[in-house]
């Protein structure tokens, strides 16, 4: 495999963490904590139901909606604004894991150009980079509001390859999630997945070129390659 | 709104209830009958993320698969055709829900030309129709196989209106699944959401032009309309 030059990194989940949300999401949910995945999941599915049924909505709004859902179908009351309260606040002001800030500034040392992408709107992950102390560590932030459609669709990716001004094989797309790389690879791009709390690959497709257990492990498989 | 000529029933949930899918899901996840629901949403998200990335597996490969991840991430063994079984044999054998059979009977005597349109597989649908004693009220079957794209992509209810050879405003789309209903009204259908246990309306797109209980609401209401 050729050696990347642009690194993407997907957000939330793969840098930063979502434990917070799962206090805040289960404190709106009567305290049940353990329906973060399927809130989760609801927000993923609807983000690919507005993509392709022409609607769009802020990734922060979708995953608002989706709670109300939840709620719903768990027979919990739950006002508007008190699930955007859960969700919004939380998500902007996520930790980065760990490994984040050494394993991307040592990407940087070793001659890779950071971008990320995301399906956060562009403002929220502006904001949730300030709060994580990863602002200045990213050549560019791309956000798939710009396009009104969600990963994994093709044109995501390729806005990104189109503005770089890069070929597909240059480009290595990074995710803790196995939809993210199905739709990276489907355009062409190397992929690695990051093995974060929660998360495992999906059978039905290629495994990823690298699969590594932090950003740091990215980093010196890649140095070994 | 004018009298619609044909309806279009979504299948599962809509008519044939999931609830031995959760005794043999729950059996296969250790007892978690409770992960259902996140199942099932893994399952739909991950139709959509084929659908975009030009990848295709049938309804219950990815069903299979989803719930492979599901038991991965709780970290539940659990062998490929264990989970395979878990779900192609209920899938296949669902019962109808009680107020099916006569509510069809009575929308065809009403006159509406009845149709099914399903993410399930060609052979699929017509081995749960046979079973729940569904298959001579239909005047035709289709399946999102032949298109290789699930619902709620455009492509699969344009399907059914140029093979029927029918304006969208002739038709009604009948589902338990707001996005279902949501890719129906994009491409013009008139929609009516059956509320089946566990399912409910997304707050992010128009409400559907009918809300019942049941079909024997749903002839009731388009009787006096």
């Amino acid at each position: 495999m050729p050696r990347p030059k642009i690194i993407v990194c997907d957000v939330n989940e793969t840098l930063l963490d979502l434990a917070p949300l799962k206090k805040s999401v289960g404190k709106a949910l009567n305290g049940r904590e353990d329906l973060l995945p399927l809130w989760f999941s609801t927000m993923l599915h609807y983000s690919l139901v507005e993509t392709l049924s022409d609607n769009y909505h802020s990734f922060g709004e979708i995953g608002t909606a989706a709670l109300m859902m939840v709620a719903k179908t768990q027979g919990i009351d739950l006002e508007y604004e008190e699930a955007k309260a859960a969700i919004v606040t939380p998500l902007r002001s996520l930790p980065p894991h760990p490994d984040v800030v050494e394993g991307l500034k040592a990407l940087k040392q070793n001659g890779y150009r950071l971008v990320s992408l995301t399906n956060s709107s562009a403002v929220g992950v502006e904001t949730q980079f300030k709060n994580a102390g990863l602002i200045d560590l990213f050549e560019k932030r791309y956000s798939i509001d710009s396009l009104k459609k969600f990963k994994p669709h093709p044109d995501t990716y390729r806005m990104v390859l189109n503005d770089l001004d890069v070929q597909p094989e240059e480009v290595l797309m990074v995710a803790a999630h196995a939809w993210d790389l199905a739709g990276a690879e489907n355009v062409g791009l190397q992929t690695a997945f990051v093995k974060r709390p929660g998360k495992t690959l999906y059978p039905n497709v290629p495994k990823p070129d690298y699969v590594v257990s932090d950003l740091k492990e990215l980093v010196r498989v890649l140095k070994n390659q």
